[in-house]
């Protein structure tokens, strides 16, 4: 490092990039301000953000520049997959070639110093239910003496649309909302401030190409219109869903927030991390056949307060993003630029591998104790989570997700 | 008329306009092109839709011109009330005042010249499930053997998140959707085109002033957030739904398309039709409770193929549109300009009276007969349907919302 300007030299950004799980083969998007500044497109590389718009016009790029000189994702997005991969082997080389380097240089920022936000204009949300063990978890504590799994489980992506308008970037505060539950069935229903606040650790598919209303989307041709992944947090308050969820599904129990991280994976960055999906139980109706290697290995971590509390694995989910999309879009549906579809909570087979408190505490059962003593069963006033993940990269190497993470702020 | 020219004589435009519904007392907007131009923003008056930002720039009135030389009506909405109250009377002025008729007559189409676009960019779309009547009817139907309601109904406005990006404007056709569905409980599903494709007659409110995160919106202030009322057709595959929906509520049975109307009728033209809710029969929780006259008196009406089948009031629905919103938004969840909440099938308490053709057939058990002999369960093919709407006005005439129609299409 020039010590007097503090430029880095040619390559000096990639010195440890590949350690912190944000090295070449990563190279999320986001979108941040430094100083107050306008919101633009970056590109993160180590513990730094590069400022997109001018290198690319430093470069002569024009059509990037259009699509970098942006506050949201979505209009590069919109692109599709060959000008994905054009943008992403022009980054590579501007972060590699030492032609580029004073303007690289002059155009990093430490993340540490940049504020990030929501990176897409979601268009719609939606979430399924696609873990396994997720659903026989909740069966089991929800409905017991039923059947775990529904019947329609094993035949179809169960899945429902959520509130694109309160989905958040990480680091947003969630305010514990208030609502109606009934903690008795022989007396009226109470209002206040939820009292059993959860979570639910998901991986959510960001969709870029569009498709055309009364046109469904092959299950082979899915991942063609998903630009990229990020870790979703689909916030959960237990008491309210139980009460209000009947006929129609869940509602205010899940749209006061839905956070998400502030990078946005190229999903070309995990082709190293395809494989394939859990076996089928049932047969699945030819629409959702899906030959090959549909599933992702993605290793998730949830803290909470510091401490791991679970580590479910992406690899044991019985729907693929492919089949929800398929799915998604089999009765005509359209698909918009910015729609978010998110996985359902991830959840594994063993009991410290479970994706929500619900599932960890055993619907507070079995309450968790932490490191300072502490126990929990579902979410209390100041606590923090932080969801995390990591994939198998080309190269040997980890590559990693941006982290979702919020502090729990109380009713007002 | 000056039949050289074809151009109007002032007030011209005027004459016969109370009789169509849509005289001085409606003023609906629009977004409406002609000949292929850009869209833009209109409103009614008669069977005429006068172009706003040239008459708005001739009268000076900069800041209209700035909110109606758009594609969508959602700028205009995001001012507020004030902003809506003024441009109302401004518009008033210019269609009855002698100092604005050339600009006027030069700037009116006539309705069946235009081409109709969705006037708004949909934020969030919720439908809600707010008749009475429709809800134990469906019960009864769908439930057999259980209380007709479920234990929550009586307490909250029940309802769920549908697909924003699947709205669309009246006239566009409507293509059966194909999906899973049961048709024994001992068999495997089947896929294909929905056997049982239904409507349902509903009343939308669009949300002009957006709330923030965190904030809830009390009952009293719920209306000052919504700009206006439109007709809504919330299509539904009640074999797709019927299969799918437990446990997380409807989802591909609803997201193929929603129609709704092409012109919002401003909130302001109902006060004349504003009417008590029906008696409650459980308490509410403070934060439902709403003095004085919170419902409204429209008259629906469906037509399939030309024959009225249904003549819905929506007088009779039991959650008003600000109990509703103020539901929506308890737990903390923010309003965008843009969204689109649903009232539920508008369906009254004589059988002549609902809203879907699960209750007018009594799910098939009883069809309608047409007049041309011909019988009708569930919707075929070719099919059209059509909701209109009227309401009381301020001088004793009738105010009309505009149509819902559509055409179902074959699944390709």
């Amino acid at each position: 490092v020039d010590v007097g300007s503090g430029r880095l030299v040619t390559g000096e950004w990639l010195d440890g990039a590949a350690e912190t799980g944000f090295g070449l083969d990563a190279l999320p998007y986001g979108v941040f301000s430094v100083g107050g500044g306008t919101p633009r497109l970056g590109v993160r590389i180590g513990d730094r953000v590069l400022d997109l718009a001018p290198v690319a016009e430093a470069a002569g790029v024009e059509t990037l520049v259009g699509m970098f000189d942006r506050s949201t994702l979505n209009p590069f997005m919109a692109q599709g997959p060959q000008a994905w991969a054009d943008a992403r082997s022009r980054i590579t080389e501007w972060l590699t070639s030492p032609q580029h380097e004073a303007t690289i240089a002059a155009h990093l920022h430490l993340v540490v110093d940049a504020s990030m936000q929501l990176p897409i204009r979601v268009a719609d949300y939606v979430d399924f239910y696609s873990s396994r063990h997720h659903a026989e978890n909740l069966g089991a504590i929800l409905r017991p003496g039923q059947p775990a799994l529904t019947p329609n489980w094993l035949h179809m992506p169960i899945g429902y649309h959520g509130r694109a308008g309160t989905v958040v970037v990480t680091g947003t505060p969630v305010v514990r909302p208030a609502g109606q539950r009934r903690p008795s069935p022989d007396a009226p229903p109470v209002f206040g401030p939820s009292a059993r606040l959860d979570i639910e650790a998901e991986v959510g598919f960001v969709v870029g190409t569009p498709s055309s209303l009364g046109a469904p989307v092959p299950v082979a041709d899915a991942l063609d219109h998903v630009f990229g992944v990020v870790l979703v947090n689909d916030w959960s308050a237990r008491d309210i869903q139980a009460w209000e969820y009947q006929p129609l599904g869940p509602f205010l129990g899940k749209s006061f927030a839905t956070s998400m991280s502030a990078w946005v994976l190229p999903l070309a960055a995990l082709d190293a991390a395809r494989v394939t999906a859990p076996a089928r139980s049932e047969p699945v109706l030819g629409y959702l056949d899906e030959p090959g290697a549909g599933g992702f290995d993605l290793d998730l971590e949830v803290e909470l307060n510091g401490h791991v509390v679970s580590r479910p694995q992406f690899r044991e989910m019985y729907w693929t993003p492919a089949q929800q999309l398929a799915h998604m879009t089999v009765n005509g549906a359209c698909l918009r630029t910015g729609d978010l579809f998110a996985s359902g909570t991830v959840s594994g087979p063993e009991p410290d591998q479970r994706g929500s408190f619900i599932e960890l505490s055993w619907n507070a059962r079995d309450p968790l104790t932490l490191p300072d003593g502490s126990t929990r069963t579902f979410l209390e006033d100041g606590d923090e989570v932080r969801i995390t993940a990591t994939a198998p990269g080309p190269n040997a190497t980890r590559i990693a997700l941006g982290e979702v993470t919020a502090t729990i702020h109380p009713t007002p």
